[in-house]
Formats: structure tokens, C-alpha cells, sequence
């Protein structure tokens, strides 16, 4: 976490399709200065400055030691942070910050320290919010610009959502550059997930190509933690904790009735990291149903009848099972898409939970199944301080980042550094949980859950 | 977060005093069979052990790039993790459980994730708990062992605290390992900070110089995140959580009232981690003072005027102090210590308020100071979930080490990566908030705080 | 809340329905000596014992004052609370506790109580947990009896649901009281609703038939606050607490998206308690639908049109609708019943988002409707510290009336004082919202919502 | 809490200094339309008007019957509610807000729904609030009026503390006349404790004596509940919540260490209302020690000796004190009071720690004590949604009354019911914890706590 000021770095080989794109070179001083909240403050800025040269390497195990002492070009991501040279003149600067996508903790507190950022480190007066994602750059909607003060931001971060509201799904890339254009905007933060981000890469292309100054700067939002490259997204451990008190609840009410069923249905549309991360930090659970794990539900290896011997032994079960889980069961079914292009999945919790009702009504057994969806709840929550903190350091990354001069790129944590990824990188596959790596077989230690297949041989092997 | 099976590592380098201490060969197979809470599930292990070669690099930037390149042997850990081959037979392992020192959110999380791995993952039968720290290995104590089974513990995650007791200070190590002998016991858990970790340290050395096969595993404990090498420590992140709302405490009463103070003491003896962090995720401070970063009182640049000015033109401020700040205003007092050995800081909290109250009587200036001292609330909670998660990773890996023969070591974080780290290496120093680093430009950045010293020249410069 | 030592009441005339059953005259001194948690305390009981002749007047204002001074006899309970003499001898007590229906907050904080009580109290040290409501009462379930003491349940009121697990329905009268004569119990709790307490007064009544000395003792449960005569029923605030935050879930979501609208079904079969006072705690809702109030969702005055001209003008919307709202669009639909008997309602949540999605889609608007479900959460959730209070002085009366040998009553709150009501009185009708009220009417207030119905004239008019 | 419209109500007789002032006659319709949020709403007032006629009987037990059967007038008070006709034109009402004394939960719900009422409801536009209680009345300290509007105080009851300021002691009562008749303000709502309601109370009267129509309505404000005639002041169950949660660390930290003592301060000045009720919500108290109940520290029956035997059977234990409790301890140390005139009593929990400390150190005995003094964090927490519905209750009916006239009076809650209470009457004495009450019982039970003093006899004997 901690970090030197690294003079005379040596010069590590840049693997080409992890460098970053600027806009031009870094001609202006950073501001020394540091206005206090009360204008009186003279605050010197620390000698802290990061160096284009400081790098972070991917592989940090023998096999990135070996290719490195090979000669190898490593993979190794530019480091995040403020530059003692930056590209944009703070008066010129007319800034914008739209957030897409679904809600998620902390998109606030992540507008507050882009908007804190530009205007008490570098003295950026000028920065709008975009209503309603992609919509507020597209004429047709006719939403207007909201000015974004340090004093107008203060206190957002103690509300879920985003004040400047989102939407789904892309707009005509040329509409919102031609909006840009008009606009006289020179920065654009993109708050939102996989397909903001493309969003935010085609605006950049198509800005590069007019041959515009402007910045494009992302910061990765999914609830779900499936950023490539991203080893944590924002608002994801505040996910976590209330998933957490959903299974308790959930159990507790397993618990409360004859063959009581506790089934939670958690974020997760192609990755199982909340259901995943949730169950160990409540080990309650007794089956964790992910997308990235193929199960059963008949069959002698099937949920069914695991379930129902669990029962008769033990009483009650618990069921945590990811949106995205399951979907073989829809084969056939109509596939369906929302306004970002994301495959809209058929509702597995409520089909698990009318499966097993049947089962259990079939065999004459009495059941007490209750389903709880707490998605909603999770995704307008306000983020806890871990989130809070870690928003805070994202907005200020991309804010240096933007005024340094850099563009169609995101901050990431990588091996727990804060880097720059050029967002192409980014949006070409999303993180998954390893069936064989660590999380996974954390989670099947906790909850003792079988393979819950009916194919034959061991996992792995 | 996720890894591979890796297989045929290239054997990276190991520098001598980061080689991991083993008690013998591991050559024993790792059981294949997980038991599942109902006794019914034939879970199998995944394949995904961790390898001995499996190691971590110290320095990713390009220092460490280039000293790989130029052929020298760069700081490395052992990556934790389960063994294929372990050293202990299960049904022979007789092992206790420690905690000492001052509570910390997410201990009893880690005695839980202790037993649950030991018990259902390697089928150990005989936990026992020691009461009160290394007072429970003292006979004239006379507390008795605690059976620790997977049932007693399922629950007490719920609770914050210790169900063991814990107590400061040391005792004889010739009579702690006595008493380790005759209860035949061949594995230790000590769950503390640096004095305890010094402890262990001293029972492994003493119980290889008797020629015990006794492992020694260390889970590093220390609520103020000052333990060098270990990027995270446990109970940190629900600590910032409540300080953080405390904070938001002193802020309310602060503008309640006319020039309204509010002074708020947080953990932090040596090191200003929690002050600097709970200030970042709560940017109502407006200034943070912490053992790290000089300040001084009186003068033109010293915090009295600075605060005098900042309420007449704002009408409330909000002071953050580490425990262990500013302890020069104390100098020629006596110095005392705790039974751990640490020293007892003279109370700078009470310090403050007073010297401030005095200044304002003396210039007849209302003054409304509120002072809070949250330290036993944030110590006693229940840890939050992404410090549940964190603990249950602690105490696996912990249990691997202890399984495969590994000794004289705790668990810590390294680039996001859990590892082995030789206690030795650990308890030389203490990790610091460095003054020019970004954790500390970070809140100067949020607080907008000046340098609040009569020195001249910029920090850094 | 306070009482003096009430010496030489005059006898205030007792109407015959709210006179309470006694098993027979009390002859024995209640126990003058608390004994401590550690069994050394020497505690004095005090002189604080309510006398029989204590009650408490329904109508408080002008007409039962006027009609005390005609003579009439006012409606009046007795006062509950520690008698001075007792009726069961502590050493020969067999109290059984049962605890059936849905899941509600405070369950185990009862049965705390209960346990304390009567352990602390009188030294009663035969205490049985009923297994799963009435069915552990009937030999065909072949459900055990948990023995309960002081010390298993001094951790409970720390988790929500119920030790004793619940179930929903009756059982055969005469099997039930069959059980209570072979296990040889002489008091029975029960913690239940409408059903419970049914089928507590079938006992009562038999066990009297039988010439059994049988006390029997309810604490109404219901989350939904609808028991007559009951002010407030026990887990109502934390409900509603929780509530509340959902609400403001639904209210961030709906302000998140263009033309968004948050929809929460929230607890209240026949009666609108949750969603009125939830509604009032948290401002937010914009619309609150109650089983009392009718609507009409077409037509000028219906809901969709308001709503669709909201939209318009302010973006967003919040609904609040309590679950056995809106009926009368299922008239028609086949009537179902649960197990407990209570009329199973069509999902009016579910209906109510499907036809506003049909709505909008209809109409070629953009709609961002979210939906939330908070039950399982509410009704799982540990009791808050009101009504961890508030259960405790439940636990300690039911305990003081069932040793005072009083029977078929349960404890009740009239006019903020702990009073004895005869079951028969409770179970004949449920407690509704009025629409004339006064809670009504400052939902309507603070919500600023109009008849939603398509009939001309006001209201109460 | 429901009521019915209730027509030809029978006159009660009103005793003397229990009767409402009022600046006039009524004769005003109350306005039948309430707007909505978003102005399109055509919300009809309902019928569920409160007469003046509808009194709340004050006894309502035995002794009440029968003073009212022998022709006595019983004490009674006003109903509080909307009144059909009102005095104020609401086009001229110009009212303003003041907040005085320490902070408390629920202040900015009262200005809220103060200010929501008036707005919506009556459509008053000329609402101004006062800064730091009377200073803001007072000239020389030159605060200006703050306006508040319905969007300026949307939000506000999301937040701890008081958006108005607060400052305690009186000014002169001359001097604020003067400046409210200088403001021309009419309507004067004074939240706050027995100085601010004395304050109030003078205002009335010198206005009344300068014929003007200036109505005064006090909302009562004190953490500690021990308003005389009002069963439960705002704020107080969010501090039994808060102070419940830290009892609960106080236990945590006494079981964590051998001899271990948490020793929890709580507010209280005079009455313990607090301490007690906390307790009964946490049962892990082992002493509380309240203004009321003498006790004594040496001596077979004291505190010291009690404790020590605990530890040495126990190992723990955990102390509540108020912090107006033992002030025996302090005879002959000088007296003093703060601004509000309230005696500042010296610091028992920080007494209590040095002599138990002391002890302790005397006979060589371990002792781990932690002291928590939590009052900022409980005076500064935002209400809880149960006091946030009480605190709109009050505010609605704050604004009722003043707009119908009436004025030197408070909003009180007798036996469930809102009423208007006439200051005068309140501010004579303080409500206390009746030793030979049920509150205290319940808590001797709970703790099992002796008497804890040397005098011999049995309290209440």
C-alpha cells in the first residue's frame, strides 16, 4: 500500500497492448497548492508525485520471476496516481461524470472525489453531470446538464444510487461526440460496467478520429466484481455484508420451521463472486449454485436428492444461488436481452423454488421453502466505509489521471496497486470464479457441498 | 485473488531469511474426502494445492524488474495454501489455540475457521483453547484447557471479543513449553501482535532447541494495521467502519453548537493507519494528527491558531488523534509500560482537549468541545463481513501451514497474496504511515490540512 | 410507566367478559429473595406486587369518564404484573413454552424472559421447550421436548426466529391436552397469533373440562400489530424499522433511472400497520395501499393515471402496498387458505407491477420498475432494543400471571399499561387501521396521496 | 392509538392549571386540501378532526374510578390533533423554530415535520429558523434567521444533531420579545429541554403581558426522559438502542480479560431512566447505578466488596452508571452549573474506575478495566424510524395546536395519547426512577443485583 517517491526508475519494457494513450505530452506544472475547505488552508502538496516509468508487474509468481530473468516482456500495468506534470490547463478544464448501468454502492462517493479532486487539488471550476447515462449525451432525450460543486457534492455519499441517475444501453456513438463537441467538454469520467466501458472506448476512438483533446477515463462499476484485470470493483464488499445478513436470514428462517428451505437468490449474472464471497463470510450456507459451475438437479448426484436426505438428517437447508446459475434448465426458452445488451436470464430462483416444491409435494413431504430476492436492497445501499475509502481512491485516480493527459483508459487494483488498463483490454472477457482456485474451494470447504452432478470422476482430475 | 494449478514451477530463488521453518518432510497425503456438516456429503477435494514453490515477489515495481533481470535474488514469500502432502498424522494432532493482547474485531472468526478446517477438512478430533494468553500456558495460573469442537464454535462468529480470554504480557518461555510438552500438544495457534508473536517466536526456538516437533503458527493480530510485511490485518477494515461513524459523531455535535469541537481519539499507537484511513472514509475531519507526522501547538503555524482561524470563519471543526500522536508534549513525563511491554502513551486526547479549552477560556472565546473516545467500542465488535471473509481465510491457511510440518511463521498479505512469513522477519519493526506516501497525501488532499508546524520549507522538498 | 404500591384500591366493578379464569384461589408467598446470576446475590424482592383489584380503564376521554358517572360499569383489565401470593407451588412447576405462526422479531427474547423469570424469580427449574408449535404437541410428529434453563438461553435474544422452531395449523384438541396430561405439565405458554391463541382457549377450555389444573398463558405475536385490543404487538417496531430502509431502497432506485418506480409489498394480511407507519418513518413513499382503504388503478381517479401524471412531472415514484390490498381484482379467483387457516392472498405485488409495465408499455413510455420483497427479511431479524425491552416485560408478566395461577389470558398493552386480557376476547375480531383516523390520516398527510378511487365525494363526509 | 370522530362529546370538567391557553377564538376553517409533493395531488382533508372537549384521563386505575364516581375532577388533559377551525390566517403566519440545549435524536424530525406540517398542510410559506437556540433571539450575538422550506428540510432527518444550532443558557426575556416582536413572527416552537421550555414559558407570559398574539409551543427534549407528564421524550429509545450496543461491548471486554470490568457511563442527570431501561435491553449488566437508588462503595454491603466476590466467582463484570449517580461521593467539592443552570455534577464513571482501580491495586489483585463514556456518539445519532414516526407526531401536532391558538403549552403523551400539556405545569419537577417501581424491579430481576448498601432492612419494608 505504502510507496516511496521513485526517482531514476529503470525503463521496464511496455508489453505494447498495455500501454496507455494520451492525449499529448504533459507540458504544466501540478498545482503545489492545496485550498482548505475554508480557503484559508496552505497546504503544500507532498513530493508524492507518481512516475510514468513506475510500473506494476501482473505475474508476481515463479513463473513472471522465470520470463522476466528470461528477457521476457512482462505484463505490467502503468501505475495510478498524481503526475508532478500534467496535460490540461485547470482553468480550461470543463469536465463531465455520467454513471450507466444498474445501481451499485458507492457511485456517489465516487462522483464526490472525482468532483473534490478536480476542484481543491487542481482548481477545476468547471464540471457537469450527464442525466441518465448515454441518454444525457444524446439530444433526443433533451436532459440537461447538472453543475457539480465541491459544495453540491458534499454530502452524497451518504445515499445509495447516483444523483445523477443512469440508464441502460448505448446511444449513437456519433450523437453523444457530436453532444461533446457542442458541449465544449475536454474530460468525460464513465462511471458504469462492461458496456458503458465500451461505450466510453468508442467515444474515445471516435473523439481521436475528429481529432478532439479529450480525455476519456473510466471507473469500473459492477456489482458483481466481474472486471477482467480488476481484482475488486467498487461496492462489492458492501454487497457482501448485506448478502451476508440476507443468508443469516435466510437460515434463521430454515431453521424456524419443520424442513425449512432458506433460498436466496444473489447478484451474479455471469460470475458467482457475491454468492460465492457471501457464503464464506456467513457459513450458513449449505449449497452455492454459481454460473461457472455446471449441477444437477435430479439424478442420484442431483440438488434433489441431496436436499432431501439433508433434510431428513438435519432439518433445514440453505440455498444461495446466483442469478446466472443454471441456465442450462432454460435451453429452448427465448433469449432475451435488456437495454445493455446484457442476456436477460430467466428467473433460476424462482425456478428452483418451484422445482422443489414440487419434489417435495410429489413426495408427500412437508416443505417450508422460503425465496428471498434481496438484489434491489443490495444495489441502492450506501457504500460502508471500506467502499467509501477505496471510491475515494478511484475518483482521485481518475482525476489525475484525466488532467495528466491520459484517455481511453480505467483504474484498476492490481496485486493491490492502483493501475491504469487501456479499457480495450478490459471489455474483451469478464472475470469468472475458477472451478479449481482458491474462493471456490474455500466455499466448498465451508459448506461441505458435494459436486452435485451425476457425471462420474472427480473434479480437477 | 484466483489461481491455477501450477504446475513444474521454475525454482525461484529464496532468500535465506524468508525460508520457511519445517518440522520434517511432509509425507503424508492430504485427505481427498471433505465431510460435510451433515456428515452425508462425499465431497472431494479440488485439485488446487499450493505448491512450495509457489512463491510471492516483494518489489513488483521495476525495482524489483531489474534486479530479477540483473540475476539478484529478490524478496520472496512462500505462497499459504493447502499442501498436497502434509506432515501430521490428523488423528494424532493434539492442537491449542491462543489469543493475547488487546481485543480486535475477528478473533473468535479466526479460532472458528480454525477448527472448522482442522476438524472438517483434515478430521483433527482434539482442539483445545487456552485461556487468557500465554497465561493459560502457565501453571501457576491454573486455568485450565478449553475442548474446542466444531459444534462449540459454530456460533461464536456472531460475537465480538475472545471466547478464549486473552491477557498482555508474557511469561516464562522454559515453563510455557513445559507445559506445551506435558499436555503433549504438537501444534500452537498464537493469535496476537508483536509481543505475543515475539512469544511464539521464542517457544518455537526453545522447543527446537528441545528437539520438540512442536509447529508454531502465528495469525498476526493488531487492530492499529502496524505489522510490517502484512499489507492487511484483520479487524482493520471493521475498525475504520466504526471510527467512521464516530467520526460523523464528533461532526453533528460540532456544528451543533457555536464553535463547536469535536475531538475524537482513535487507536493508534505507533502508527496512524486507522486515524488516517476512518478519515478518508468520513471526510468530515478536518484535521488529522497521527505518531508519524510532527505538529505543533503554539506558534503561527501550530494547530491553536490554526483552529481559531477555522472557527471564526466556519464555526465548527473536527480533530482526529491517533493515540500515539504527539507525544513529544509529554516529554520528561515518566515513562510507563503495559504488561505487554508496550508504552503507555500519556493521553493525548485529554491532553488536547484541555490546551485547547485553556486557549479559548484565555482569549474568552465560546468554545463547545466534545470529546469521544471510541476505543473499547471499536475493540469489542463483531467483525464485519469482508473481515469475516478475510479471518476465515487467516485460519485455513493457517491450518495448512500447521498441517504440512510448517512452524515459527504467521500468515500475512503480500501484493494480495496470502503468504508464509518467518516470525523473525515480522516483529523487527513496525509498518508506518510513510509522510510522503499516498496514504497520508490522500487525507491531506480530503482535509485540506496544512503542515501545522513552525518549521519552514515544504514537507518533502 | 411508574406505579406506586397501590394499598386499599377501591373495588372498581369487573365486567363479566374481562373478568380473568383462575385455577384457584393463590395461598402461597411468592419467593421474597432474587438469586443472582452467580448465586451469591442477596437480592430483596421489593415491595412493588400488584394487587388483584388494580385495573386499568379502556375508554380514557369524556365518555368513560360519563359514563362512570352514571353508574355505568366501564370496560377494564387487570392490571398484569408479580402477585404477592402465588398460586403454584415453584418446586412442582412443569412449564412448557410453544412458540407457532409465521416468524416475527422478539420470538426468542420471549421465551428468554419466560425462562428467566421463572427460574431467577420463583427457582422454577423444570422448563420444557415445545418443539415446533402445536405439532409438538401431538405424539404422531414424535417431536421431543427441549429442556430449557438459564444458562441455553441466555445467548438467544441474539438471533432472530425461535429456538423451538414453529409451525403453521392446529392440532386435535384432545391429542394435544392428552400430551400435556402424560408429560404432567401445569403451565403452558404460548407465543403466537389469532390461530395460536385459538387454539390456546380449545386447550384451556378441555384442560378445565378434564379438571386439569392447567394454566394457560399466551403473548400474542403478530408482526402485523392487528391483535384487538393489543396496542402494540411485539417485533412491530424493528419491523417497521426494517421496513423503512426498504423503503428508502425502493425510493433510490426510483430516483436511479428515468421514470423509475419502487414497489415494496410489505407484511399486513387484513390490516395496514407495517405499510402506514413504515410509510410515516420514512417519507419517501408516495403511495401506501392498505387492505382497509380501497382503490381503483383505472380510471381518472385511479392509481395509474396519478402515477403516470407523477412520473411526468417528478421522474419518479414509490409504492408502498401492503399485502392483502387490492383484493377485489382476484375476486373470482379461487380462494386458498394456509395451514394456519389465514386466507392465502393472490400476490398483489406481483399483480400490481404487471399491470403497470402493461401500462407504460401500452402507452410507449420508458419504465424502470423495481420490485422488492422484504418479508423473510423482516420476519427473521433479531428484535431491535425496543422490543428487546419490550418482550423482556411480556416474558416476565406471562410468567407472573401463569404462577399466580391465572388462566386462558394472554398479556396485553391498554393505554400504555401491561394488563390480563381473556383469550376470548382477542381472537373474535382483528385490530384495522380507521380510515377516519389518526394514523391514516398523517399518512395521507405526509404522502400528500388522493383518494385513488373513481367515487365522487369526499371521504368521511 | 386509533381514534373515532367524536361528536357531542360530554363536557368534562377541566381542572384549573391544567387548561390550555389560547391567544383567541377560532374561526378559521381549517384548510380541506392538501397538496402534493408535486403539486398535481387533490388530497381531501378528512373528518378526523379532534374536539377541544376530547380530554385524556391522567389516573386511570381504581383510584381514578373512583374519584370520578364521588363527583371529584379528575385530572385531564387536552387531546392534541388538528383542530376544524383554527385562529391563524395561515397567508400571515410568519413562525419560527428554535433548538436549545444538548443534542438528542430526532431534533431535525421535529424541525421537519414542524415545517412539512405547516407548509402542506396549511400551507404556511413564511417559516424561519433560529440559530443556536436564544442566542439567536438574543441581538448581540448577531444570527440571522435562517428560512426553511419544505425542500431545505427534505433530507434533513437523515442526519444526526440539529440543522439550527443549539446552545444552552437563557437570554434575557425582554431582549427576545423585543426581537420577535422586531421579526414580526407570530408562532414560536421551542424544542427543547426544562431551561428552554422555562425560557419559553417566560416568553409566553411577557408576550401575553405586551398583548401579543404570539403563540408559544414547546416539544420537549430530553435524552434522559425524565420530563414530568410526558411518558416518553423523543430520542430516548434511539439512545437505549445505542447505549444498549455498548453495554453489550462493555461485556465483551469484561469476559475478554482475567478479572475483567467494563464500567459504561450513560446519561442521567437526575433520573435513570436510561441506565435502566438499557439494561433491561442488554441483559449483560451486572450493576446499575442510577440517581434514585442510594449506594455505597465500602462496607459489607457495598459496591466494592459485591464486585470483588463476583470476580472471584465470576471472572467478570459489568457496571451502568448515570452519570448523575453517587453524588454523595462528591459533598464539599464546589458546586457547579452550566449555561442551561443544570448542576454539573463531577465525573462518576472516571470516580467509580479510580476507586475500583484502587481496590483493586490494594489487595494485589488483576483487574482489566475498561471505561466507555459513549454520550457524544448517542446524542448525535440519527433517530430511529420508531422515534422518527414519534418525533413527525409531535411536530404535526406542534404545528395543530399552534395554529389553532393555543399557546404556553408543550405536546405530551399521557397513557398512549397526544395532549397539550400547559408548561407551567412540567417544568416544576422532574420525572425519577420509583424505587419501589416496576422499571426498577425489572431490573433488579434482571441483574440480580443487591441493594448495595450498609444499612440494614429491606427497601420498601
Amino acid at each position: 500500500m505504502t510507496r516511496e517517491n521513485k526517482k531514476n526508475l529503470p525503463l521496464m519494457p511496455v508489453p505494447d497492448e498495455l500501454a496507455v494513450t494520451v492525449l499529448g505530452p504533459a507540458k504544466i506544472n501540478s498545482p503545489l497548492l492545496i485550498c482548505g475547505d475554508d480557503g484559508t488552508a496552505e497546504t503544500l502538496c507532498l513530493d508524492s508525485f507518481i512516475d510514468d516509468e513506475s510500473r506494476v508487474l501482473v505475474d508476481i509468481g515463479p513463473l513472471g520471476w522465470e520470463a522476466i530473468r528470461q528477457g521476457q516482456t512482462p505484463d505490467s500495468f502503468e501505475e495510478a496516481g498524481a503526475r508532478r506534470r500534467i496535460y490540461f490547463d485547470p482553468s480550461k478544464v470543463r469536465a463531465a461524470i455520467l454513471t450507466a448501468g444498474g445501481l451499485c454502492p458507492g457511485i456517489n462517493d465516487v462522483i464526490r472525489s472525482l468532483v473534490m479532486t478536480l476542484h481543491y487539488r487542481y482548481g477545476v471550476n468547471n464540471i457537469q453531470g450527464v442525466k441518465y447515462g448515454y441518454q444525457g449525451l444524446s439530444p433526443e432525450y433533451g436532459h440537461e446538464l447538472v453543475p457539480l460543486t465541491a459544495e453540491s457534492v458534499s454530502n452524497i455519499h451518504e445515499f445509495g444510487g447516483t444523483i445523477l441517475g443512469s440508464s441502460r444501453g448505448g446511444q449513437s456513438t456519433e450523437d453523444m461526440v457530436d453532444s461533446l463537441e457542442r458541449l465544449n467538454l475536454n474530460i468525460l469520467f464513465c462511471i458504469g460496467g462492461d458496456g458503458t466501458l465500451k461505450g466510453a472506448h468508442a467515444i474515445a476512438l471516435e473523439a481521436a478520429a475528429r481529432g478532439l483533446k479529450l480525455g476519456v477515463v473510466g471507473v469500473p462499476k459492477t456489482i458483481d466484481n466481474d472486471i477482467s484485470l480488476v481484482s475488486r470493483s467498487f461496492g462489492f464488499e458492501t454487497a457482501v455484508s448485506i448478502a451476508s445478513e440476507v443468508i443469516r436470514s435466510a437460515h434463521t428462517e430454515a431453521k424456524g420451521a419443520p424442513n425449512g428451505v432458506g433460498l436466496v437468490k444473489l447478484m451474479g449474472r455471469d460470475s458467482g463472486f457475491i454468492a460465492a464471497t457471501a457464503a464464506l463470510s456467513q457459513s450458513e450456507a449449505n449449497y452455492v449454485l454459481i454460473p461457472e459451475i455446471d449441477f444437477d438437479l435430479e439424478g442420484p448426484g442431483g440438488l434433489l436428492d441431496h436436499m432431501e436426505k439433508r433434510l431428513s438428517s438435519r432439518g433445514h437447508a440453505v440455498i444461495v444461488v446466483a442469478e446466472g446459475a443454471g441456465q442450462k434448465f432454460f435451453a429452448g426458452a427465448d433469449e432475451k436481452r435488456d437495454a445493455s445488451g446484457n442476456i436477460l436470464h430467466q428467473d433460476i430462483g424462482a425456478f428452483l423454488a418451484g422445482v422443489i416444491r414440487a419434489r417435495f409435494k410429489a413426495r408427500k413431504l412437508e416443505l417450508n421453502l422460503k425465496y428471498i430476492d434481496p438484489s434491489y436492497i443490495i444495489r441502492s445501499a450506501p457504500a460502508n466505509a471500506s467502499d467509501r475509502v477505496y471510491c475515494g481512491s478511484l475518483g482521485q485516480r481518475a482525476a489525475h489521471a484525466a488532467m495528466a493527459g491520459k484517455t481511453d483508459l480505467l483504474i484498476g487494483l492490481c496485486n493491490d496497486h492502483f493501475v491504469h488498463v487501456p479499457i480495450a483490454q478490459v471489455i474483451r472477457e469478464r472475470k469468472k470464479v475458477e472451478p479449481a482456485g482458491v474462493l471456490w474451494n474455500s466455499v466448498l470447504e465451508v459448506t461441505g457441498q458435494p459436486s452435485l452432478t451425476n457425471r462420474s470422476g472427480l473434479p480437477g482430475a
